[in-house]
């Protein structure tokens, strides 16, 4: 039996997208359900194949084509070139995917003189038929014969001298089309066709070649597209919106797609094309009108929308055509929607019985969330605003205030009650109490993953990081940016959810969470099997975090609570201690205030696991290294200034990253480790005697041999013993390093925990500093040479192979062994989908970021794949 | 049948390491080859295994000890315990492998106050037995009776009020003796027992203990070493040195182990015990003398050397003494020696026929090359000399000269006929002819691995790096270290094959590379499979190279030729370029240069590959850091000097490693590719046309996807085109990242060759970088958490895993894909032997390390096998 190239609308469905297109099988699954779908048909991919190989249409085609062709005659009671009543289609190409570089629909063809006389007089309106044919040579010229377009802009253009398209006469759309054809002879070479069934054989093979156009091509390699997908070509009869007063085009989504309201919503034209609606000329009305104007269509139109809500199950966005008060369904899809809607009407429709909780649940695109949980800005005050710059998003919500570019002016400002941003080349754990004081940050340098970004995550708090088009001119007190410049007290906006940096000050929202957001919530807890902590430093972070869910903490950063008050003093002595007595003495003034952090934190989590990390960051971060503050530390030390600078950089590293940091400082100073273990075990003893339930799991950083958390591992044990803490407890590491994923089969055998500390894995493995990514990594991201930026998206192709490896080998040697993850991508959803598939047990997330974890792995648990780009 | 617990000497062999330990196989293959051993017997590791697990002897051990016992006694007719002839033992622990805090040796075991008695007699010595008393007592009460050793050496020092111990009178020694067994009974809480058989049983329980003993299980645990391996016992007939005019005691090489002369060399002391020859309180006399002094037993030890040579095929070091004229072996071992001896033994015991030709490449150690190819410092020299501070061994050899601390003045100096040192903080590549004009380098900070480290080796100079004792005031012109100050002008003296840094003009010598040296390096080749290349970045270097032996390029760093002259201002002006056409007019003036380096580079080595790798370090290094040369710069391109220092501080980075390099520049900047692939194929081109056969291999660096190598790939191609270049060429890159050896399979898609930069890997797949390790990679190493400094030693255990998965990976794709490592491992042999093992096809290295690189790939091939420790 010979191939089937061609289906007719009502011989396709939904489930054939390979072979129809994404349009074809809309189209087709719209016919099948009963909806007013003008008559058509599809070619199949596969005869785009066969053109593509062999330069020819495959036998057979053309003859199922007029035989479809037959069949939309008989549907319509019109025959394609018939100069009595003709049939007039569209061309479309329709691939799987929608990609740029594909051919542009051409309207109107089997237009000739004789079917455009035909159409003047069926219409009655010789001006609409010349019109008609107007465009159709301009299309067909420019798609199919591949004229340049400006050709013929150029005639229209003169003979409109300064008119609008519509004062046109007819005549004057004759002349053209006569210059149209003229301008097709020279540049084609082709006399323009009049033979409708030619036109129809040109504007197929026009859609084939379109396939493997160099912009296709481009697109489908930068996307990792298969090139033996082929196009669908779909064939449909035209309808005419723009017939008349009784004629109309509109769109329409059978739920609001802003609020999720159960209600039709959308807008519509009298009198117009399709492209009429999209491009603007005319202000549309708002679907509402539609039921006044044209009772029976709007009733026909809820009808059909209905339907195919109920059929799909799902929002619809739907196009549609009124040609002389009869109405046509021309596309419908699911409707794109606010995080707002999504969560509404995932629920609603879980209510109304159309889906059920686990569809719900999939329904709503956990990133969607960060719009509920973080204030956005007024969209009709963000069209007005003036963009001065775009960062990178590094922590949700939008926030306006005065800019400070000084911590201490920040925290000042703030303490009158006046809202400020701070403005920052790049923040430093210095920088922190600027941070708490502003309603924002900005900073021009550093990525997703920079101290600005990861503190004011934590914080809940908007942060534009890296937005490299900044000037900042902290000692002037301005920053200038793409032409503007903005002083000190000015107001400006960020967008953290955007990255945009506007000017002045744009009224935000604030977000409400719903009883919606709850019960999805709720149904996602159901399905979800991984654990999510958070990442929380302070006892208020704690309490927010299970406020969204939290069931622990991941990562406790013990280092955060250094710099807060006069502790900061004591650290730095700590640091530029020449003796080990030296350093335990400062220590001492350290452990008082550790314990108390500990035992706020362990009150705050009761019942619940944390994780604390000892001492990470390379010392060098906590000393002063202005001169000035150098002197004030050396005169409060004792010690000489030139003692002091000369100590200062001496810890100067080439790279801090991957210097004297994590566990190598306990292995070097065990008087550290000792230090913060007293300090969690004495406030885990404390606070067990007050009735909480507490479980420390003291977490050893950068670990990569057994040597190093064996060693680290039986100082923590020892001071557990000599505090005499006689809860549970246990010892893990974060495993943040190439080796320590490969030898994690050895590290297990000392570790009962590991925690992949996937910010430093990333690092290491792909040889990327995220403070300096900026330069080179959004360009990467843009050419597709990264699906994303591997700091807010798992590398599931890279690093996450070390998280295999390292769950495995680990596990291997400790069938219980518990594995979570403590990085910036436990809160990303397509990350998180990645470590329920691997297996963790935990993900841990910033406070703000939990609700959003919790639904990816609920979504995860339900069987979702989320793989990279 | 009854386990064997006891082996006489003559019952075991060389081969019974495990049963008997180290020393007790040697006593037994000696005694069977039929030298004068005193006659014994070895209790095996077995019973002492079975001791540990047990706290008891085995049944039977004891029967098996009195029946080797009576052996003994039949032997030497003497009898145990026995007034009238005793036989006294010596009983000794005797591990598979020595290690610290094992039982010391007890002396004269079977004495009482009967046994001393009749030893008096039979030596007619009453001085001689009381003293032998006194030592036992004193031996046997602190190590097997754990009494502490000082309150013996208090009487002692009482006693002798100041005089020598030969100065005691046979009564004064037995006093002494009853005060010791006073000191027992207080401490030990026991009488000193006087039965000889009683002493045995505790001697050998007390070698068992001592292997569960503190030290010696830390030792293991650090060194890896199974505890479950146990100590053997060796009881041996206890010969005397010390019994006047006819005895003696000694020790003696088969061979020369300076020089490798064919001639017994040693040294030997009359009427002394061999503890004497080792405290140096006599000074010993050569053993040539011995021939004058007691023919016979010269004669008779020449014979048992001759012998033992023979018989070991190697070297002996072999401990003797004679008692009353009769000539007794104590012990024999392989005798180490010097890498000049080495050598020379080598091949002169392959001439002889003793040995074949793969015994003798096996026989030399790789890294003792070393000394045959730099200057070493003479050792009286030495030995006088006064050690200021001590460095990292960055790149071998001695030299002295005047401490210089700028570049500039360095070669200013040099020019003048001066010999010079130059000492910096570090080295940056602006120093580059500061290094050349000096005879070593010295600096305070940075690793092996560091600037100064990898030039200093390239250019086979000297150089001692992060000697961080150093305090350099480079503006004053002086350095601190360990107390002594050190001005400009003054001499100091380096030694870059032991990192020692020391006062003053120590004079050098030169080696000269022997006959024998070409011979093994001849032998080796002919069993080598892996080719050895060299990392040179002059053709100069190329040249040197090549006289090492080297089989081409591995790695040409192109941005090693940037600093020289005034190329470097061409160079800053590329990277401060605001525009493409700006950064393409800097480019245009480099190109020539880079040409003409690549041409003469190509000529250097003619015949063989030389692999090109395109700009790699971050940009900022090539920038001026003070304001002064900022200034100078700013000035010289027109600019104002706020704008050029903005865009300096722009390109500054957090953590250069981890930045804006290596591809990543050519796939923002294109052009950067394009200039130097141009400059390649141009060069190449012209060579090729005067007949020089040129094998370039194009390598793209820090690459970690596809993509990456194809987008540099291409530009590659396209410049060979463009240019014209019609002969082989490849386009391959460097795995240095953990993420590139993990994705090596689809990397290999694209590439034609691999290089690993273990370097790099190293650094990325550990967390560390090699300028910041100072501050704790010695510390790992030191504890054995790092088995050696991964820079210097490939960590096999974890980075070794990316250099096989890469390489499986990516033959997997491409079966004939050419695979390398260009790090600095290429020179270090049990990194080299690894990577024969992992089926590499080259090694590149420094071009002194050539000949090392040779050899230990010639011993792998052998089956060598030498892994971390």
């Amino acid at each position: 039996m010979a191939t089937k190239y061609v289906y007719l609308f009502r011989e396709g469905n939904a489930s054939m997208r390979d072979l129809l297109g994404g349009k074809g099988a809309g189209l087709a699954e719209m016919t099948g359900i009963g909806a007013p779908v003008p008559p058509g048909f599809t070619i199949t991919t596969e005869a785009c194949n066969y053109y593509s190989a062999n330069d020819d249409f495959p036998a057979g085609l053309l003859d199922q084509v007029f035989e479809a062709l037959r069949d939309v005659e008989q549907a319509t009671g019109k025959r394609f070139g018939d100069a009595e009543n003709p049939l007039l289609v569209s061309v479309r190409s329709g691939a799987k995917f929608s990609m740029p570089g594909m051919m542009d629909t051409v309207l109107n063809l089997g237009l000739n003189a004789e079917t455009k006389a035909a159409l003047a007089r069926l219409t009655g309106d010789q001006r609409f038929a010349n019109d008609a044919y107007r465009r159709f040579i301009q299309l067909f010229g420019k798609i199919v014969l591949g004229v340049d377009g400006d050709r013929f802009e150029h005639v229209m253009d003169e003979v409109k001298a300064g008119r609008e398209d519509q004062e046109l006469s007819p005549d004057e759309l004759n002349a053209i089309a006569a210059r149209f054809k003229d301008i097709v002879r020279q540049d084609a070479g082709v006399e323009f066709p009049d033979d409708p069934v030619e036109q129809l054989k040109a504007a197929i093979i026009a859609v084939f070649k379109s396939w493997n156009g160099r912009r296709a091509v481009d697109y489908r390699r930068l996307n990792k597209i298969s090139d033996s997908l082929g196009t669908a070509v779909n064939v449909q009869t035209m309808v005419f919106g723009n017939l008349g007063e009784t004629s109309a085009t509109g769109v329409a989504f059978s739920r609001n797609p802003s609020t999720g309201e159960k209600r039709l919503y959308g807008e519509y034209l009298i009198n117009a094309q399709g492209e009429d609606v999209v491009a603007g000329i005319r202000t549309p009305r708002p679907i509402s009108e539609l039921e006044r104007e044209m009772p029976d269509v709007y009733q026909q139109f809820i009808t059909i929308a209905n339907q195919l809500e109920a059929h799909y199950k799902d929002v619809q966005d739907m196009e549609f055509t009124v040609e002389r008060g009869r109405l046509y369904m021309l596309q419908t899809r699911t409707g794109k929607r606010t995080g707002f809607a999504a969560v509404r009407i995932a629920v609603e429709m879980a209510n109304e019985g159309v889906i059920d909780q686990a569809t719900a649940v999939r329904r709503v695109e956990p990133a969607a969330l960060d719009q509920l949980l973080h204030p956005t800005l007024k969209p009709e005050a963000r069209a007005a605003a003036h963009l001065l710059a775009r960062g990178l998003p590094a922590s949700p919500g939008a926030a306006t205030g005065k800019v400070v570019f000084d911590p201490d002016e920040a925290e000042q400002l703030a303490s009158t009650g006046e809202m400020v941003i701070l403005v920052r080349p790049e923040t430093a754990p210095e920088d922190f109490h600027g941070m708490v004081a502003a309603q924002a940050v900005l900073t021009a340098r550093g990525g997703m993953t920079s101290h600005a970004a990861v503190v004011a995550r934590g914080m809940g708090k908007p942060c534009v990081a890296g937005a490299s088009e900044l000037r900042i001119d902290v000692a002037a007190g301005r920053f200038a940016a793409n032409g503007t410049t903005i002083n000190k007290g000015d107001y400006i906006t960020v967008d953290g959810s955007t990255g945009d940096v506007l000017e002045g000050h744009i009224e935000t929202e604030d977000p409400e969470l719903s009883g919606d957001f709850e019960m999805l919530m709720e149904w996602a807890d159901g399905f979800r099997q991984v654990k999510v902590r958070t990442n929380a430093d302070t006892p208020n972070d704690a309490s927010t975090a299970r406020g969204f869910g939290a069931e622990g903490i991941g990562l406790c950063r013990t280092e955060h609570m250094f710099f807060e008050g006069s502790r900061i003093d004591a650290v730095r002595e700590m640091i530029v201690a020449e003796t080990q007595e030296e350093r335990r003495a400062a220590l001492a003034k350290i452990e008082p205030y550790q314990r108390e952090d500990f035992a706020g934190i362990f009150r705050a989590m009761d019942g619940f696991p944390v994780t604390i990390r000892t001492l990470d960051p390379p010392l060098h971060e906590f000393l002063p290294h202005a001169d000035e503050e150098i002197h004030d530390l050396a005169a409060k030390m004792g010690v000489a200034f030139g003692v002091l600078k000369g100590k200062i950089e001496a810890l100067r590293e080439a790279n801090p990253m991957l210097g004297f940091r994590g566990c190598r400082l306990g292995m070097v100073y065990p008087e550290i480790t000792e230090m913060q273990a007293r300090a969690i075990f004495t406030a885990a003893k404390q606070v067990r005697a007050e009735g909480v339930t507490v479980l420390p799991e003291v977490m050893i950083p950068l670990v990569q041999t057994p040597e190093e958390l064996e060693n680290q591992g039986n100082i923590v044990r020892r001071m557990a013993e000599e505090v005499g803490f006689d809860g549970e407890y246990m010892v893990g590491t974060m495993i943040e390093l190439p080796r320590a994923a490969l030898m994690a089969g050895k590290i297990a055998e000392i570790a009962e925990f590991f925690s992949f500390g996937t910010n430093d894995l990333t690092q290491t493995a792909m040889g990327i500093s995220r403070d300096d990514s900026g330069r080179f990594v959004p360009a990467y991201v843009e050419r597709k040479v990264f699906p994303d930026d591997p700091f807010q998206v798992l590398d599931q192709e890279g690093v996450g192979q070390l998280v295999e490896i390292g769950t495995e080998r680990g596990r291997a040697t400790r069938p219980n062994l518990k594995v979570g993850v403590c990085g910036e991508h436990g809160g990303d959803p397509a990350s998180v989908n990645f470590f329920v598939r691997t297996g963790l047990d935990y993900v841990s997330c910033s406070p703000y970021r939990v609700p959003i974890a919790r639904l990816a792995a609920a979504q995860a648990a339900l069987g979702e794949v989320v793989r990279d780009k």
